[in-house]
């Protein structure tokens, strides 16, 4: 199997110098490691715990910087889409479209993504069953794009929790299409703080170890030169000092995981 | 407070004939029973579990007829919306815009429903604790609207499965909003039969009674002249030849409730 | 079917005096509603979340308060038994012996509960579906003795925290034995408060409502002259002032549901 | 950190010549692995799912026969215990006692446990929270004995599944006695199969993998020569032939996850 690979990048696109520092830093990182790297970014935060939370600085001014991100590193970029007709625009410019988890069982929202031929990646709804993957993928599929990624990010487990279920790993494997581990997400904890959501930055390791040492295409880890000012998603972002050693460790987890497949 | 209310009706708008058919089979039993009776019907479903289940007559077909139903029978009709853009053109004819619950989180689309001034009915995401509603309902009264219902479907119980936690109804009541209980899908199993989500419609009357012995506003049922042939959400539709005794039962729940407020 | 009954009783016998104030009160309550009730006291707190929280009398001072209580009042009495080796002499004093939920899978335990003759009220596991109190009570049944009672008691939801599905309660009649719904232990947070389970008393009311409604035989509510000062589950029972008003607004919501079984 | 120990044995002690054949050809497994093993074995199956399940050979028998299998492989061997009666008889044969995840939370059986000086491996209840042990080794500690285990294996996550969660392992090991991941257990399906419990046994690999990745001091698996003949725990039970492969991945794991320690 292929070696791992990282998605990486601060949860919100916050201007454009902010953009081209972090995109250049991970660059560098992911070269040092000789790891392949996406960039991750977002345009919009359209699902906010609170209505009066930052959005993000839209689609219109986010799309020119993640093409000058694109060519300024010559790293693919991925940001997610809210809505059918967002696709295209976005599939012009980036490499893989994101489809929200909440939004994972959107029809439309699916084929538009799967008909920009882009690589799509999804990320399972907190509220599915691993098995629930496999209709999820089919739609894509459907539009004749095959480049999907299954993105595992928590399952609901209770009130404003979420659990990681390493089985789901192998399980969506087995639809045929890579698998991607969101240690980032899977570390929150939805609507945890009122008014926002919380989330446990120390996890993030060790959740993303588990599902390495299981065995996945990549792994994505939201970071940040200084999370707890983010706008978004800060208690559950590594600070991206801390980045380089967390990837050398899981790529050699990776190493010995691709060496000795899961029967 | 006010008596019982029901929103009722067939989960998808199948034909003109039959849409007119069970309205007008509706309004009688709402009439017979002295009963408030919402028209539920939707000309879309968004998010069947697999990409080749029917999905529906569409926008542009489904709201004349809706029209033409809401003037046969004088009923309030309410339907659901899945993008901001629909929510101008749906609020034109119908009395009541739905926000399913997936989509509870997706602000654009709060906002633009709350902007109709039309009721807004959203149900609770099935990854949202009740306390998480607060913020959900914040964001559509933040339109200036504040006709707003709150909606129990069920939160995520392990997979394929729900659970309705009857707590909710009063810590939802506290956000100052009426709370309704959808007792079609809460016994709805997310996804349980592999491409098609499967239910146990014979836990319908009793969560919806034991929902309406706590105090709700209203209850949501659907209900189909032959379930077992609807295109969506057969195994968890009610009969319509057992609607009128169902109801009747929870109007009598109703009156004691409403005599014996919680305290 | 027959109506209502409450199982009531301060969580645990703190002394004679104190056991036979508040029998003496509940029994007066009882009389005063025309409503069946069942003492319930406890001489050992075995499974305390904490090793220095206290345990309680203990059996050997505990079983003559109990024929003191039972004697005094007219009452009948249930306590928990913890260990096979308990059943005899228990069995001997009181009517009713209960077993706890964690230990509801314990053979032993239940077989020598069932030999007793008595009436043996088990509790569901919060790791049990409801389906599979069948086999729970199939132990206690194949001694022969057939005055067994199934009591919901809330399933575990994500961590400390539970929650009750009013679904378990006509699965669990469909075994056959009388249904008791326990609301006391089910707005429990075990183990929420650190080294003590945290509890929220005003669901109490929200739960028993919901529960009576759907037809169970009785209910199970612990209350105490002053639950903040309890020694154990203070924080989820009811003071004995409220009770009168709430037994009386559950024995209407009871013949209602009497009346109009559900299907 | 030390390497990774195993403890493995069959669900339940069948008779004397299977366990002395099971536990030799353990004894060489671990020997050609240069594997610490500790051999387990159950004398009573105390909590079946039903009544009628075969409940093993007692302890008056077994216990000479783990006497036997001690000296004749130089093995430790591990048995659990159901009630404080047990605790010391069994503690002057076997060198760990384990206390069943039901009973987790029994006072008495924890302190007589502790008592023993033996070591003391506890299941976390499939109803606890990970912090929650902190209570439940405590009570053990309390009895100046601190030669404690603390075992992983799965919480309940809806009905009838349970889930595995990583970030219980470090949770645990701030308590400061080793950490044990079960791996057996932790992928059963309690009540799954009617009046058994089914098990998903193809996941053993994937959990255990994801736990000593994760940091543990020891793994819990069952095996057995024929686990589909095995009177209990057949469908979670690894077959013996497969041990060797899996425990030699298992120790690649171990040796990089000790020498990188989540921070």
């Amino acid at each position: 199997d292929k070696p791992l690979v990282v998605i990486a990048g601060p949860c919100a696109l916050e201007s454009r110098a902010h953009a081209l520092e972090v995109s250049a830093a991970l660059k560098e990182i992911a070269a040092g490691l000789g790891l392949g790297l996406i960039y991750k970014t977002s345009f919009d935060k359209a699902n906010r715990t609170a209505a009066n939370s930052p959005r993000g600085i839209g689609m219109e001014l986010g799309l020119p910087i993640m093409a000058e991100v694109r060519e300024a590193t010559g790293l693919p970029v991925l940001t997610d889409v809210h809505d059918a007709g967002q696709c295209k625009p976005v599939g012009e410019v980036v490499d893989v479209l994101q489809i929200p988890a909440f939004l994972s069982r959107q029809t439309d929202l699916l084929l538009a993504a799967g008909e920009t031929g882009r690589a799509v990646n999804v990320k399972k709804g907190q509220f599915l069953a691993p098995w629930d993957m496999k209709n999820v993928v089919a739609k894509i599929a459907s539009t004749g794009n095959h480049n999907v990624l299954q993105c595992e990010r928590g399952a609901s487990f209770g009130y404003n929790t979420l659990v990681s279920d390493m089985r789901a790993l192998p399980i969506m494997a087995a639809n045929g299409y890579p698998v991607v581990f969101d240690a980032t997400h899977s570390v929150q904890q939805p609507g945890g703080q009122g008014t926002t959501s919380g989330g446990e930055r120390q996890y993030v390791p060790v959740l993303a170890r588990a599902a390495v040492a299981v065995g996945v295409a990549a792994v994505f880890i939201e970071t940040h030169p200084d999370p707890d000012k983010a706008p978004s998603d800060g208690p559950n972002m590594v600070p991206l000092r801390q980045l380089p050693a967390l990837l050398a460790e899981l790529m050699e987890f990776d190493r010995l995981a691709k060496a000795r497949p899961v029967a």
